[in-house]
C-alpha cells in the first residue's frame, strides 16, 4: 500500500489505460519487498511540459516511462539523450537524478532485440524484413542493424517512409539496409511487424503470404502488437510451422529494460 | 495494487513523509473495493506553479490535498476558492473537475470543529481560548467563531499577530473576539493550542497553568499537534481531570471531511 515514504515512478500517455507498465511494475515492486509504486498519469499533450517542468522539483519520483503520444515531445524537454534517442529524437523513459536533472533514453528497439537473443535466436548474418518505417519500426530498425544483420530490408504501405529510414540508417550503418517494394519477396530468416495492422479484426495481415511462404524453416516472425497476442501475421506463420516471438515477449523484455533503467541499473 | 486504470488523488508538500493521509485514504479506498490511490508528492516550492499547470491536463487525477508549504502558493493558482479559504488566503484540498479546473477549500478549522462536535462538545455560548495565531490557528479561529462562541480570545507569542488576526476576525464577528495578553489568565470552557510548542522535547508547555487551573471541570484542552500525541499541554490537562482532544482526534475528523471532498460528496 501507498504510503508517505514510497517512492514513485510513472508511466506516461494519452490514453493511459491500456498500458500494462504499472502492473508489471507494481507486481515486481511488491515481490522483491521494496516500498516503491509505479503510477499512471493520462496526460494531455498541451501539458507535457508542465509535466517535465515539475517532475525537476519532485523528490519522490525516480523517473517515468513515455508512452504515445508523448515520446517525441519529452525528448526535447529533459536535459540529456542518449545517441539512440537522439538518433531517434524520441525517448520512452527517463530518470530523474537527485538533483532533479533529467535524463533519457530509448529502448523500444533494445528490449525487441533483447526478447529474440533470450530465446535463442542469432541475429549476426541473418537478413530480416521489417514491415513498418514508424516509430516503433525506426527504434526496432536501429536496434536490428546495431546486431550485426546481413541484411535489413525496410517496407512501408508509404514506400516513401521506408526509403526514409533506409537513408538515415545507411548513414551509420553502410552496407545493411535497402527499401524493399510491396509485392516483392525474397527469403527472409526473420520477419518483424512492425506497422499497426493487426490490432482490429478487420485489418489487413501485413505481411504478404508469399514473404512468409518463403521463410525458411528455422525463420523467425515476430510482432510488436500485445493485443491481441497472436496476430494474423503470427497465425499464418505458425500455419506454415515457424517460430514466433509475440508483442507480449517483446513487452516483457522491454520491461526487464525499463526496471533496470529506473533500479539505476542501466546506465541513462 | 495500481494498474494503467487507476484514479489517483494526490498529497503535496515538502517534506513529505511525516503525513497520514496516504496510509488513511488507502485503507479506506481498499476497504471500500474503490480502483483508487492516493500518492505522496515531495514537491520543491518553486515548482508548485508547474505541479498546478500540469494538473489541469492531467486526466486521471481527481483531486490533492495540500500542505505546508504551499497551501497560500496553490490558493493564489487555482480557478476557484471557497469564501473561507478566500479569507485565510490559503487551501489544503483541491478538486479537479473533468474539464482541468481547479476548485479549492480549506478544511483545517471545520476538521477540528467536526472533531469537537463528534465528541458531544457543544460550542454555542462558549468561552474558548486559541494559542497561536498563525496559519492552522487562524483556521480554527475562523471555524469556531462560525460556532457561536460567545467570547472567542486570541493569544500569541507575537502579540501582534493576535491582535492583526482579532482584527481580521471582527469585522466578521463583531462581538466574539479579543486577544488575550501572555500572563492575563480566566476561565475558558475550551482552549486550543494551536501553536508549534509541544512538538520537540525541550518546548516550554503553551499554555500557562493558570489558565489550566481556571479551566471548569466540565472544560476541554484540544490541541493540533499529531506527534506526540499526548502532548505536555494535553497531560497537564488530563492532571487536572479535564476532557481532551489530541490532534491525531482532529487529523481523522479532517480526513472524513477530506475524503468527502474527493468523493464529490462535500461541495468545493
Amino acid at each position: 500500500m501507498i504510503g508517505a515514504s514510497t517512492r514513485l515512478v510513472a508511466i506516461i500517455g494519452s490514453p493511459i489505460t491500456q498500458v500494462k507498465s504499472p502492473e508489471n511494475f507494481n507486481r515486481y515492486f511488491e515481490d522483491i519487498g521494496l516500498d516503491r509504486a509505479m503510477i499512471a498519469l493520462d496526460l494531455k499533450a498541451r501539458h507535457v511540459a508542465d509535466f517535465v517542468a515539475m517532475v525537476r522539483g519532485w523528490e519522490n519520483l525516480d523517473g517515468f516511462v513515455v508512452t504515445i503520444p508523448h515520446k517525441s515531445a519529452v525528448a526535447a524537454l529533459i536535459d540529456e539523450v542518449s545517441p539512440r534517442a537522439l538518433w531517434l529524437g524520441a525517448v520512452n523513459v527517463v530518470r530523474r537524478h537527485p538533483d532533479g536533472r533529467l535524463s533519457g533514453d530509448m529502448t523500444d528497439g533494445t528490449g525487441f532485440v533483447e526478447a529474440l537473443r533470450a530465446r535463442g535466436f542469432a541475429l549476426k548474418g541473418k537478413s530480416a524484413l521489417l514491415i513498418g518505417a514508424g516509430a516503433a519500426g525506426s527504434a526496432i530498425a536501429l536496434a536490428l542493424a546495431e546486431t550485426g544483420l546481413a541484411d535489413l530490408s525496410i517496407q512501408d504501405v508509404e514506400a516513401e517512409r521506408a526509403s526514409t529510414l533506409v537513408d538515415k540508417l545507411t548513414v551509420a550503418f553502410p552496407h545493411c539496409c535497402s527499401a524493399l517494394m510491396v509485392g516483392e519477396a525474397r527469403p527472409f530468416d526473420l520477419v518483424v511487424n512492425c506497422s499497426p495492422a493487426g490490432m482490429f479484426e478487420l485489418d489487413p495481415q501485413p505481411v504478404a503470404q508469399r514473404i512468409i511462404d518463403a521463410m525458411p524453416p528455422e525463420g523467425m516472425a515476430a510482432e510488436v502488437i500485445t493485443s491481441p497476442e497472436l496476430t494474423p501475421f503470427l497465425r499464418a506463420a505458425l500455419a506454415r510451422g515457424l517460430a514466433v516471438q509475440t508483442g507480449v515477449e517483446m513487452a516483457m523484455a522491454q520491461f526487464q529494460l525499463l526496471r533496470k533503467v529506473m533500479d539505476g541499473a542501466a546506465h541513462v
